[in-house]
């Protein structure tokens, strides 16, 4: 695996210049040569189940899908389309921050899989999955 | 297949019962015993790439599980909570409102297996995937 | 979507070529413009449960993935390296011949998406799913 | 998570009443309470590819499900069906025994995640990919 061409605040940078991301305020907690981790603060909006008041599966999606595709950008100086994505529900996610823990499984030449955990405060488990990014594709 | 238990007016209503759904501001514009199509007005928040302007893949991700899953609720009365989700992603999302088009793959006693692709206005075809919608899981 | 370059012939042979094809006794009973269709002829060694005698999601996760693939390869002239690949169970697969019918979601630059569903003979959807094809991969 | 209920050698009989799995020559190599490692020697008909000789997909996505199901059936006692499965292919798989890693994501009520990495004997990641298993399922 090559060393990062991205710091956490490039990557930060990068990362707000996406109206959607800032809307979601994502922010970069850490950056290494092994993981990136991207903090998502509680919005109300966020809710699907009024009664219950835990977060949209959506989100989860949105947030497996970025953290991935910065795990790929901090070793290869962007992001790049995602080509899939899959996502595994493991539990409701109530108020509060929420924090991607994303890694790279594989960086080919075509293709890079990357994985995401979601995590509450408390470290539980909220969500997993992958995406494939296409670092062939053209700028 | 059973016959729908939930008509386009009450799927509405529950829809919109989600502060997510909401801001999103879904709109089921046809349901049928085969498909539930549901529509997505633009939003300038929904952008990632600001040169290009094309929408975030986690606003698409967002909605083939909704679809998905009010699919099975037209079907059986109610959403239900989503254990996993795949998407692919097949062609930049420019400005404009996207439909989603769902229908239910397999119906089953523990799970239901549910497939939505998402079009734009000229019918491209955006993105499409699946969800598995845990079926057994107490209200 | 192009024509097909490939005839039934023309795909069965390549199909033959692989060892595991032949085990498997691949049979391509059908190919048009939309689809094709691959059978599997039942094998006793196919069983993972002596009890109720079904078959290994193994093998219907194998003929989905050929099935995508041949898809493609009747559209491009060849088959293609599979990125990712998807299944769902629906069903036990007991005793008897299978049927894979594949046709293409999305034929791109650099990759194509294939989906296939596999039924019995009585037309009973075993399994579902979908493959992702490097269709720029060198030969 | 909870202890093993069942040894290496009790999972190395169960896991060879299936037929699949004797022809597959199936190998619990290890077992402890994170991991289980399942070994596949090669096999001539496993090739897909006679010029590169290379392994087939679908024997990859076999071990996958097979190792994740095994690392569920150490944990409660049994294997389960599995409900869906996601393979990504990372590299091609030449001449020679494999080795699949697996461990539980997340043990539900209703459902488990696993994982699994598909080595070969140089620790090259050859393909790596999740299941969910239907724990709620009746024996």
């Amino acid at each position: 695996m090559p060393e990062n061409k991205m710091n956490r605040d490039e990557l930060q940078e990068r990362l707000l210049q996406s109206p959607f991301h800032q809307w979601l305020a994502l922010d970069v907690t850490e950056v290494n040569e092994e993981e990136i981790v991207i903090r998502v603060p509680w919005r109300s909006e966020f809710v699907v189940n009024v009664k219950v008041g835990y977060m949209h599966g959506g989100i989860l999606a949105t947030i497996i899908d970025v953290a991935g595709d910065y795990a790929v950008a901090a070793k290869l100086g962007r992001p790049f389309p995602t080509v899939d994505m899959r996502v595994d529900y493991h539990r409701a996610a109530l108020e509060g921050d929420i924090f991607a823990h994303a890694r790279i499984v594989k960086l080919g030449r075509l293709f890079a899989v990357a994985e995401a955990s979601v995590l509450d405060a408390d470290n539980n488990l909220l969500a997993s999955g992958r995406g494939v990014y296409a670092v062939a594709a053209p700028k």
